[in-house]
């Protein structure tokens, strides 16, 4: 990972502040031959968009995706995929004392210690518009991952909302999309919404759970001993704002155990080899098993609260902050989509990579 | 992060198998001029070296590191710097049936099914032993830290071992290096042994929670938004052999706190900002606040176990494995000198690379 | 250098194609609190632009460049830099035939081989036009240069022409952005007015040589002995389009002297070390000495000519192609901006990369 | 390229001094299942090993390489390599006065300059010897390309040095292993021989030109616009010591030609495109045509002369230096297999990347 670019081979450079002219993500190492049209990355776009319905941020963005180059009659060429978003919602007000205080809980100070200056509006780099840009990647990753390993799947679901958590045992794959919430379970979204409402009257935030699951992966992507899977994964995960943990399979429940609990035992299978359990998420030593891939992280709740907070302003002094604005109770709920982009571009890019050191027949063959 | 390399200026890449001639890491982006010797190297390596105690392995490597290159007179010279660790205590014995047969939770599968082919003896590249590398390496990210931040300090520590937790209100960060577990409460040692001895007389192994903790970090440290100290932190410890999760300050916790919970509030103090809590972890957008960084994750329990686990062979017959042999009941103990390490080497990295784009000076002052 | 980046802390990524909607630079890693403005990066824009005078195509674009990103009131913020350009002159016209035709000594023939499918409108990705982005962000190295290195200076200068060569005893630093050519000889450019008119007339193209110069740069920039400061000269100017040949000070004419001629001695002088001559080029082991850096190289002849020369289409059958529409006779008066754009990028890169690894205070001091 | 490491996907970080203990190349990125013997790297390293004949230095090392890892019974395993090669001849001897004072055109001062330290002792990190370390790299790389594109053929041959030339009409491949200056006219050898000794008896030292070529290399190899095999090979060779110049193809006679004389016409083969010519040096844009790919490179006359040259020492004195000790008075004689080496790792790079975004199949059909 470079500063602002993630990925070895398909490489993802983000650009844009939230109340800039325009934000985008510029993709280097796109196979060529993907079919793909601005239309097939709004669909993705269109999912993480504020505005959506009155649990997130009533901010009104269209989020319309350009593609500025690297497609040619609706195919990429192999060159660079310039995606360019166009802020267009961006009130006029006055930044000026937003601008000499610091927010507790955001970026405001860091980025103050460190640049020396910052784009106050929105939050500038550090506001979660920036993830649009990776969402339109991921959308570009998931059409060449229709090309290169047609049935991946991937898809995020909500696990856990401050007090709330879903109840595995009704788990139900199919049930994610017809929900604000991307939660895995029908009935339970009433709950989840008259929580968050209340959360939201109460001046409050809160923070959430996420889990991101890729199925269909082929056994063998990855590379010991720090390209692999899970090593960026955990990177692309903890790079998503908010973001203060990452677990994969068991993930930190894992130090609770006995090696004869966690070991996922060993059979073979009429396609190969198959596990008695998922313990291990889908990755050993840092290789796809074949397994699904289970990524898990936790969003802190919005800083950006109603009730005030303790802070000071660059010259030193004290001051309360309400942060007013459009925001949203729970990031958790918008970082669904992003997770999904984020796991998209990594799966791809490992394909990537595997393909250029191994070739595409397999080396490993078992039975 | 390339395969085998981490860090963006200070760059480190690991090679060596378990079982081979030798081990090391190369070392790109050493400042020149940064004292070093051997003898600071070995000091972090047998703080790692099996064979210490009666809770580790007692496979019994000297570890001795050999400096090759890039040190002259006793310095740093800015060239790459060759740490070579000798394999000496290499059993000769048939690895002919382990070489077809996969351990479960091991590497030994998916290696297969990447590579086609695999080192078999002591788990290849896979084996943990490649983190002695790591530990050389941290050593001379130290000793670079020193010239150019003599304040930091970095500590690992146990914080869960299965069953047993530390107690926080007993926190004592002068315990830690007294005690065969690096537990922060030295009482409490005695009851870890045991219970560690009834894990291994059971033929089983068991997890552990590790945090690592960098003091007197300066504030500005990091880089928006895949540069992160935390992404980058993330990606360090999820690559240890073993760790299946990793959290910043909160961590995963944070999924269950409010808003006005979990903001750290800031005041002003006699040399600049000042919190009233940690809860970020000492990170904010990426970005370091000069708070004590603080990284935890967890290390599943070792999946050699003399307990028989169902698994395959390489032509696809069922089979039982009993892995006998040198193995620790929780590699979380030796996992906390490798993740003071990597701390090292990622504080040290950001350090340089924060000095490139922005120099020596202060950019944002505050007060 | 990734497939369409360069830089090791400055890194800049172009994208886009001749007549998509759009091209332009995403330049990460720029030091924070840079004063820049379109204004200032459309100065150099200007002076690559085609249709500034009759020695240069007709295409008439304004290459007005807009910045998205990464700016705020006028300063860097220390995060990407979108810098774009439109593409407003795109003929509409039928690139069927063309689509499906190899022009000899173009790219056409190798994109359509490695990637099954090109943009072929004005040559797509491999049209000259992608040089604008990299002037773009030349104009932005040069700004931060300004800050940090204010006394650095960087000129571009056509040397050879076909048969015509600048004479040397006549070098006038000050003329070269006197006359259309960029010849250090005001008296000169008639004559080399009248012969490119000659070459266009025959319908013919020529090529050229360019030197680019920089001076006051400090000693100590580049590294040991892959990232050398003229190892990434040599490929920053080989990356520009139809450019052949790369030399550094004496150049190819190194193979035919012998040590007593080559080396230049050295002095001491008033401010530091001074040399007898600067055979090197300025660079020693790949690290600056301290005197003018000087890289030269040159241009193949445009491949569009309206002379007929044979081919064959993408059915393999044979045909014979004209270039029809807008070409430069010599494409080398236009590289000189790109090759000056190149040397600010490479030479602020280095000081960055000094910076980060050694720090802003000097290593080695001398007399 | 990183401060000390070359490649994409293939990539080689060389470390050591001249006369440390040892030096070597760190190779990551291999594919597995490549057969691989010390023998099968010795032969190339004994094409370089100096004290081989009367025509370069007397210094007499074995230059023996180790494989350290990623070897496992003869074939690589996918995981890093690490190749060693001891100093043994370092003889012991007073550096104090060398160490303070700067050869003219040596990389002792700007070394100095940049770390403010330096290994004198035989040059340090600058010493040629550290080429060793790229030609083992470049002999994996060759029986790696034997596995994926056998029928890749790879040579060096000088075509000048000083005063003389090749003649080629008298070029012949076959005969340029059979003589010391690996030049491709067994009869001119005698002449190049006397005139060396003619050099070294003058207590002087030549420059040499040098042309490597790949043959049997698949259309397609390459990227746009800073991938570029011709930026990659650019940036290869002249990273070798003392090199001063890098050509493809036409190379700096470009600017001399016309449009009508340069390019390569098309013709259809009965395997394929075919040209009338390879001005182009085998590569269009970036890419690869399927012709010969041919690089030609300066190398500057050995700094280290018999005769003396005026400098100055550390403390800015004035002082004469003659550097005695064993020194080749052409070091472009062992520059052809380091350039072969380079060229190895440049093509199986391109040909990895290549197969990780395009994959094994052909994209491009023509006719």
């Amino acid at each position: 990972m470079s500063l602002n670019t993630f990925g070895h081979l398909f490489r993802v450079t983000t650009w844009g502040e939230s109340h800039g002219p325009a934000l985008g993500a510029t993709v280097d190492g796109c196979p060529p031959g993907v079919p793909i049209t601005p239309e097939m990355l709004q669909k993705w776009l269109d999912k993480r968009r504020p505005g959506q319905n009155k649990n997130t941020t009533q901010r009104n963005e269209p989020d319309a995706v350009e593609i500025l180059s690297g497609v040619y009659e609706g195919q990429t060429t192999g060159t660079p995929v310039q995606l360019m978003i166009k802020n267009t919602d961006q009130r006029s007000k006055d930044y000026g004392e937003i601008a000499k205080t610091f927010r507790p809980g955001h970026a405001d100070i860091t980025y103050h210690q460190k640049y020396g200056l910052r784009d106050p509006r929105g939050g500038g780099r550090s506001s979660a518009r920036e993830t649009a840009a990776r969402v339109a990647a991921g959308g570009l990753a998931r059409a060449a991952l229709a090309e290169l390993a047609s049935n991946v799947e991937i898809k995020g679901y909500m696990t856990r909302m401050g007090d709330l958590e879903i109840d595995r045992s009704r788990f139900d794959w199919d049930a994610i999309e017809g929900n604000d919430f991307w939660i895995p379970d029908a009935e339970a979204a009433p709950e989840w919404e008259a929580y968050l409402q209340s959360i939201r009257k109460e001046h409050n935030s809160v923070g959430a759970e996420i889990e991101v699951v890729a199925r269909n992966i082929p056994a063998g992507l990855g590379a010991p001993v720090y390209g692999k899977l899970d090593t960026d994964l955990a990177a692309a995960m903890m790079s998503i704002n908010a973001v203060k943990g990452v677990e994969i399979g068991e993930g930190m429940a894992a130090a609770r155990l006995k090696g004869t609990e966690n070991a996922d035992e060993i059979y073979m299978g009429a396609n190969g080899p198959e596990y008695s359990s998922n313990h291990s998420g889908g990755i050993l030593g840092g290789i796809s098993t074949g397994q699904d891939v289970v990524v898990r992280f936790a969003v802190k709740p919005t800083s950006s609260i109603l009730t005030p907070r303790k802070s000071i302003r660059i010259d030193g002094s004290p001051t309360e902050v309400i942060t007013k604005g459009r925001h949203d109770p729970c990031v958790g709920i918008r970082a669904v989509p992003v997770a999904e982009a984020m796991m998209a571009c990594v799966i791809l890019d490992h394909l990537l990579l595997h393909r250029g050191q191994i070739g595409d027949d397999p080396r490993g063959s078992i039975g």
